[in-house]
C-alpha cells in the first residue's frame, strides 16, 4: 500500500548522543514532511556485532553490522550517515565517496583540517552529495535571521557578537576523552564550531581572527574511575576578535567550563537599520529590533517560531508550540533529502566543514602566536 | 533481527493536527525509549478509503480505511487511538471499549460531560485502560512541579492563578466550525480545559468556581468562504475563580482570542515557604522561588529541563537543549506503553477527562446564574 | 537671586516610608523640572516635637511641630501632604480643607469609603485642590498604556488581567498593625487598591465583582516583640473577576503573602488589534503586541522609558536609563503643582480615592456573600 | 533649627547632563541619607553669567558665576565638582586641587592618559581627595558582585565577558562634537571605559590588550545644522580581548552605534563554582548561578534589589521598589561624603580613573598596530 514512493536506504555507523539523533531524525522525517521518498533504516555499523545488533534493535534498524565496511560497501545502501567518533571520519567518508553514496556526516568533519580538506576533495572530484551536521543552522528562525540580513532590511550590517557556552566539563573529574585529545579537542573545535558556522552561515567568511585561550582545568583523570591524571593540553575556553570578508568586525567565545550555561550558542548582530539577538537557550524566540511608528516606540521584538518560518508547519500548524532539540536533526534530514531530490548542494557541505575548520585553526594558531592570523581554505 | 520484542498494534481513527501528532509519537517511542516492545502502525481509519490511503502512507500506518469500524474490530488491534472529531468520541470509543482495546483518546473526552461519563463507566465497567491526552502534564517539569507540592517543601500552597491564552480565533472571519459549537465549543471547554486539568494534576480538585464569560467575536462566517454570518453561542474568554478542596483559591482564564499570546499556558503557584512559575511559551524552563543563603540572597531560580528530570533523558542526555511540543506526545505514548504494560492507571484516564469537563460545565453554569457553582463529578 | 519664582510651603504630617518619599520629592522637583515655582520645605509635624526637631533635620524641614493642627492652620502653607497613618487622614484632611489648603494625601485615602466619601464632599464643597498618592500611575509607561486604549489603536479591549503581588507580609511573627485592623486593613485594601486604581486609570470603572479572599497567617503576634498572638480578621490575600463599564471583564489579584513577588503590580490588557503587557518589577519596560510588516513577524515589542515617554526627559536626556521608585513620587508632585498653577483637576483626586475604596468594598462583600456584588459610588 | 551640623559648600562647573545629575543627587543626599552633613549647593559655574543666573535658580544654586575660577578659590567651596567639557577638566582640577579643594570629576577624568596622569600626581602630591564620576559602579548588586568575587564563593574566576553598548550615535547626521574629536572621542573612550572601570572594580588590573575596532558612520556635519560633513575619525565601535592580572581572560565591546541598545553594559562573569550575569538594561535585578539542592536544581537565580543590599535601604525600605539612574549618583555622593569625613579614598579616585584610561589608550594602540599591547600606568 505505500506505493510507488522511492526508498532510500540509510547505513548509519555509529549509535551515541548523534546516532540516537540521526536515526529519531530518519524515522521521523516521512510523517511529518510528508516526502515522496521512503527512507528505510536499513543498516547500523557498531563497535561489534552485539552491540550493533542490541542498538540496532532500540533505533529500529533492520540489519547489524559490527564492521561499518559493511555499510559502506552495501550496494542497497544510499546515504552512509557518520556519527563514529571523530578520529575515524575520515576513513569511513574516503569509503563512502569512493562508493559513490551520500554521506552526512556529523561534525566536525574531521580530527584535523587538512584530514577535512582530504575528505572535500574526494567528495568533490567524485561529485558525491555531502553535508556536515550543523544542526543548529536548521533552526527555522535562523532562516529568518539569514534572509532579512541578507535582504538588507537591517541596513549594513557592522558588528557581530557570539558564543557557545555550556558547562559540560565543569567537573574537573571527568576523564580525558576525544574532546581532550590533541587533535580537534578543545572548547574551541567542540563547540566553537557551532557559532563559528553559525556567524559564517548568517554573514559569510571570517577572514582573519585574533584570540586568546586558557585551560582551566590543568589535568584530568586518564580514564573514568582511575585516579592517574593526565595534562590537559587543549583549551576549556577561548575568546576570539573576528574580521569579515564583509568588513563585520566582533567577537566570540568557545567555554565548556562555563558553569550555569546548558546551551548558549548566541548572538547579536548589530546592522546600522536593525539589529539581532538569539540564544539558542530560548531556541523558539528571535528578537529583532525595530524602528517604531513613532518616537518612543521602537524596541525589540519577540517573534516566536510558528508555520509562517519553514518548515515549522510540518511539526505543527499552529505558533508558539516549540520544536526542540530533536527536531532541529529531523529539518537536518530534510534537507539532506532535498539535496539528494533536487540536485542542489546544502549550505553545509564538506567544504563548508572543512571551512569552519581553518576557522577553528587559524584560533588555535592565533592563541599561540598572540597575532592576528589569517583563515586559510576560503 | 528484531527478537522476542513484544508488538503492540495501533489503530488510529483521524488524521488532522492531533492524528498527525499521535502517529509521530508512536513512530518516535520506540528508538528514544529503548522499550521492550515494537509499536505497529497496523491501521489508518479516515474519512474515506481515499483520504486514508494517502494519509497512511505518509504517516507510515501498514493499513487503511475509511470506515473507523474496522480498526475497531481488527482483533490484531491493542490501542485505538482516536483522533477523531469531537463528536464521533463517545460511539468510537464506546465501540472499542466493548472490544476491550486500549483507548488513548484526544481531549476533551467528549463534547458533554453526561457523554464522557457515560464513556468513563463503560471503560471502568469494562476494566479496559483509557488515557485522555492531555499532552502539557507530560513535560517534565511539570513532574518536578507536581512532587514539589507534594513533598510540602514549598509549604502550604496557599493560592494559584492560571491561564491559558491563545490568539487562534482573533480573526472574526474564521468560520464557524466545531470549535463554535454549542456542544462543546467555545474558549473554556476548548483550551481552558488545559489550565483545568493541570490546576488538578498539580492541586487536586476544583470543588467550586464564579466565573464571566465573553463572546467577543458576535458573528462568524458559516463555513469557510461563506458571505454568510450566523452568530457565536460560545464563549471566546472566559475568568473564573477557583476553590480547591485543599483551600487553595485562585483564579483561572482561558482565551482563543488573546492578541499576542501563541501558547501562554502558564501559572503561578503560592506556598508559604517556596512558589512556582512557569509558561508553556518557555516550556523548557520553570522557575522556583528559595529562600537564600543569607537575606538579599533569595529569588526565582531558573531552571532549565535536563537529564535530571525524568524523562528527558531519553530525547537527550544533555541539558538544556529542548524538548518540543511534539516530544511532550511522545511522552504520553510512552505513558500509555507504561500503563499498559505495568498494568498500572495514568492520572489522566476516562474518569479524569469526565472531572475536568465537569470543572467546565461548573465554569459554564456560573457564568450563566452569575453564582458560585459547585462542580460536580468528583 | 532666585528671582520673582513664586514660593510653594509645604507642611507634611507623617515621616515614615511615604513621608520620606514625599520629603525627597519635593526636594527634588524643582531642579529636575525647571519649575517656575520654588518649594519650599516649611514644616514638618511628628508624634512629638522631639521626633519632629530630629526628622526635620533629617529631612530638610525649616520648622518642625508635635502638634499636626499647627500645620494645617499656619497661614504660610500652601500645600498639606498628609502621610500619618490611615486612621488619622480624614481628621486632617477636613481640618485642611476647612483651612482652604491644597491636599495630597497618601493612598488609602481613608480607612473606610464612609470616610472617604466625607472627604471628598468636603473637599468639592470648598474648592478645594485635592491628589491621592496612587504613585504608580505616575509612570511615563502608564502614560503610553492609557493614550494607546484611549486612541484606539488596540482595537476594542477585551480583557483585563491583573495583579499585585508582594512578600511583606510573609513572615507569621509580623505583629499585627494597622495594616491587620479591620479598619481599613488587609491585602485588598492595601495593594489591592494599587491594581485597582490602575485599572480605572487605564479601562474607566469597574462596575461589579465577584471575589474570594483568604487569611492564610491565621493569627499574628498582638505587638512586635509580644508572644501573645490574636487572630487576623482581615485577607491576605484576594482573588476577583471584574466587569468594567466598558464591556471588559477579567480578573485580579492582591495578595501579600506571595512568596518570591517584591512588586509584582502587572496586568495584561487584550484588544481585538493589539495588547499591552506591564510590570512593576521591570518598571522601565512595556511590551506592546504589534502585527508585523508580513506573517511571521508579529510580536511583543520591549519599548524601554526614555525622553520620548513624558515626563522622563526631565530626569535623564538618554533612553534606557531607568527612572526608580522615587521618580514615581517626582512626577507626582510635579502633577500636583501643574493642578495648583493651571487649575486642572488631577486624575486622582478624592473623588478617584473613594471610588478606589468603593471598589475595595465591592470585593470584600462579595467575598462575604459570595455574589456578584455592584460598586458604589460611581 | 539644623543645629549643629556640618555644612559642605559645593561649587559646581558645567551644568549640562551630567551637572544636572550632579545637582539632583547633592540635593537628594541629605534627606535619604540622615547625614550628619549639609549639603549647600553654593555656587554655579557656567559658560557666561547669564547662563549661570538661570541654571543656578533651575538646579538651586545660591550663587552663579561666569568664571569657573571663582568657584575654585572662593574659601567657603570644600567640593569643586566638575562637569565641564572634558577638555577643561585638567586645568580646573589642577586649579582646584592648588586650592586644597575636594575634587568631585565626571569621567573621562581628561582627554588623554597623560593629562589624566598629570592630574593624577597633583591631587596625590597634594594630598586631596578625589573621585572620579563612575556612577555605574554605585548600583548595591555590583557591590554584591564584588563581595562574592572577593569571598571566593563563585570558586576560581576564569572568563570575563563584557559590553557597553548604546544607539546614540546611530543617525548619521548627529554632527561632530567632543566624542568624534580625536583628544579623548569615540565609543571605547566615552563608553568603552564603563565596561572596563567596571571589569577593573570586580577582577582587578587588565594587563594587555588585543582589539579590532570599526569608524562605521564615515563622515558627520561639521556642526548642527551644517550641510557641511568632515571625516569621522574615531571609533564607532570596538572589540577588545583582555587578559587580567589574575590570569582570567575574556572579552569586551565598545558601540555606540548599537542599533537597539539603550544601556546594555553588561557582564557575565565565570567562576568554576557559579556565575553572574548582570545587566544595566535591568539594573535591579542580578543573576547568580548557584548549585541546586540536588542534580536538576541548578540555575540562575534573579536577586532583585532590597534593602539587604547597601545603601538600598536609604532610599526605599523595601525590596523590589527599584533604584533609578539618578539614585546611582546620589550613592555616588554619598560615598564622596564618607570619602572626606572618614578620610579613606575612594576606589575611583584620580589614579583609577588613570588607569581606566590607560587601558582605553592600549586598546586604541592595539587598534593600530594588530598585535597584542601591555597596559601602562598600572
Amino acid at each position: 500500500m505505500t506505493g510507488a514512493k522511492k526508498i532510500l536506504n540509510v547505513g548509519m555507523i555509529g549509535s551515541g548522543f548523534m546516532g540516537r539523533c540521526h536515526a529519531n531524525a530518519f524515522r521521523s522525517y516521512g510523517g511529518l514532511f510528508g516526502s515522496p521518498v521512503t527512507i528505510r533504516l536499513h543498516t547500523l555499523a557498531d563497535i561489534d556485532q552485539a552491540q550493533a545488533d542490541k542498538n540496532a534493535r532500540e533505533l529500529g534498524f533492520e540489519h547489524a553490522t559490527g564492521d561499518w565496511r559493511a555499510v559502506v560497501e552495501d550496494p542497497e545502501i544510499d546515504i552512509v550517515s557518520i556519527t563514529a567518533p571523530n578520529a575515524l571520519h575520515e576513513e569511513i567518508a574516503l569509503a563512502a565517496i569512493e562508493k559513490g553514496k551520500v554521506v552526512y556526516c556529523e561534525k566536525p568533519l574531521s580530527t584535523t583540517s587538512s584530514s577535512a580538506e582530504k575528505m572535500m576533495l574526494a567528495a568533490e572530484e567524485a561529485g558525491v552529495s555531502t553535508l556536515v551536521g550543523f544542526n543548529f543552522l536548521r533552526n527555522p528562525l535562523i532562516a529568518v535571521c539569514r534572509e532579512m540580513i541578507a535582504s538588507g532590511e537591517l541596513g549594513e550590517i557592522v558588528s557581530f557578537r557570539g558564543r557557545h557556552a555550556e558547562n559540560y566539563m565543569c567537573n574537573p573529574d571527568l576523564p580525558h576523552s576525544f574532546r581532550t585529545s590533541t587533535a580537534g579537542g578543545g572548547a574551541v573545535a567542540d563547540i566553537g564550531s557551532h557559532i563559528i558556522s553559525m556567524a559564517r552561515y548568517l554573514l559569510g567568511d571570517i577572514t582573519e581572527v585574533s584570540s586568546v585561550n586558557r585551560t582551566v582545568c590543568q589535568s584530568r583523570p586518564l580514564r573514568p574511575d582511575s585516579s592517574e591524571r593526565a595534562p590537559v593540553e587543549v583549551d576549556d575556553l577561548g575568546h576570539a576578535l573576528v574580521k569579515f570578508s564583509s568588513g563585520v568586525v566582533g567577537s566570540l567565545e568557545a567555554n565548556w567550563m562555563a558553569t550555569g550555561r546548558t546551551m548558549d550558542l548566541s548572538f547579536e548582530i548589530t546592522g546600522t537599520k536593525g539589529a539581532l539577538a538569539f540564544s539558542q537557550e530560548r531556541m523558539n524566540e528571535l528578537h529583532i529590533w525595530e524602528a517604531g511608528k513613532s518616537p518612543g516606540f521602537d524596541g525589540f521584538k519577540k517573534i516566536e517560531a510558528g508555520p509562517d518560518h519553514f518548515p515549522y508547519g510540518h511539526f505543527c500548524p499552529a505558533a508558539g508550540h516549540h520544536l526542540g532539540f530533536n527536531d532541529l536533526k529531523v529539518i537536518e534530514v530534510a534537507q539532506l533529502i532535498d539535496m539528494m531530490l533536487e540536485g542542489e548542494k546544502n549550505f553545509t557541505d564538506f567544504r563548508e566543514g572543512y571551512r569552519v575548520q581553518c576557522t577553528v585553526d587559524a584560533i588555535h594558531r592565533s592563541a599561540s602566536s598572540g597575532s592576528w592570523e589569517k583563515v586559510s581554505g576560503l
